[in-house]
């Protein structure tokens, strides 16, 4: 019997200077070599605990990586999105903040705006659409953008992170009511953001426990 | 190397009787073979299209039903949830009216309340409760319990279906505004319900722009 292929791909998102990027890498190897693409491989029965355990793997060894969040986006599936035959790629998609992403990347992972007009082999222009519509859309109700905004952040600065996402302006008051309603922030004792003129702003983090469960809102932003 | 094995699995969910259930049936082959379990089977290279193919054909030949909605939940993966070696299941919900169940299920396909404690092979108890999980979350803010109600309905019938996927009353102005804010029915043009003693109640249908796209609600029901 033929047999299936079974892969894993990441689509790794990330914000950078409020526009939300996608790390893409050449192939090294055929079909499409030296294409850009989303980093992805072979799952190794061998090693691999599971599905995430590939994509986590595959995600640090072609960029240098480990995410703080990561999430099973769908299995993309059929004969003819991989030229080497019917094959089913598990598609994962990581948050990575910016400053993350700087300090670890491989020098050969370039990030490109999801916002462009994007020329990518099989299918995975469909798969970073899927992605980015499901992050905007859990944007709207959840904790799921603190995970771009850094491991501490001011509200000012996480209020960006939410309108980069939601691609509008959200009123402040609201908008710290929202976050207040989520429960999901603790201050940093006696940490001020630098590099402001005028006074400090308090910096803030996730609670431990949101790290494990999404915050969410009965009603979106 | 060592090969993955690929299967999809179904779960089918209906209402019957006002109690959630889920479509089991006694397994032909080994492993655990004559222990009851979710429809599911090998994709076959060679004819599915997809792996959604793979699932409609695998719950067409295995319990005579062709659902009216089917929706990709997630994929499960790993060394250790089949006995034949490390395995992913792409796995499917599926919802269907009780009375199409009545007339198309194959004769061993037991209807079980998912409800009451299960005792399954695999990991499929683990699976059906994401599905469940999955289905009364979906329930709260979009037209996906209509699939649930038959083709043709009442509203009071159409109500009661909501309440019994999310285990409380709701009341009914709020409900027919709901349903009014999602623009997701029409009226059954001279048709009214049957079998009613005092007088004839109108019968409603999904429009049919919303069986290819979820009417969902900004603010949860």
């Amino acid at each position: 019997m033929q047999q299936v292929i079974c892969t894993v791909d990441v689509v790794l998102l990330t914000l950078q200077d409020d526009a939300l990027k996608v790390a893409l890498l050449n192939r090294s190897h055929e079909p499409f070599q030296g294409v850009a693409a989303l980093p992805g491989g072979y799952i190794h029965p061998q090693s691999d605990g599971d599905a995430q355990d590939a994509a986590l793997r595959v995600l640090r060894e072609k960029t240098g990586i480990t995410p703080p969040y990561l999430e099973q986006l769908a299995t993309f599936s059929g004969p003819a999105r991989d030229p080497r035959g019917w094959s089913v790629s598990i598609v994962y998609y990581a948050l990575v903040p910016a400053n993350v992403v700087a300090e670890n990347v491989h020098p050969g992972v370039k990030l490109t705006s999801v916002d462009k007009p994007l020329k990518l082999p099989f299918d995975h222009l469909e798969i970073i659409r899927a992605a980015v519509a499901r992050l905007r859309s859990k944007s709207q109700y959840s904790s799921l953008p603190c995970y771009l905004a850094g491991e501490t952040f001011t509200l000012p600065q996480l209020q960006r992170v939410y309108e980069s996402l939601m691609g509008e302006a959200i009123n402040k008051v609201s908008f710290r009511r929202k976050i207040t309603e989520m429960d999901m922030l603790e201050a940093v004792e006696g940490v001020f953001s630098s590099g402001v003129a005028h006074r400090p702003a308090q910096l803030y983090r996730l609670k431990p426990e949101i790290h494990e469960q999404l915050a969410l809102l009965a009603r979106g932003m």
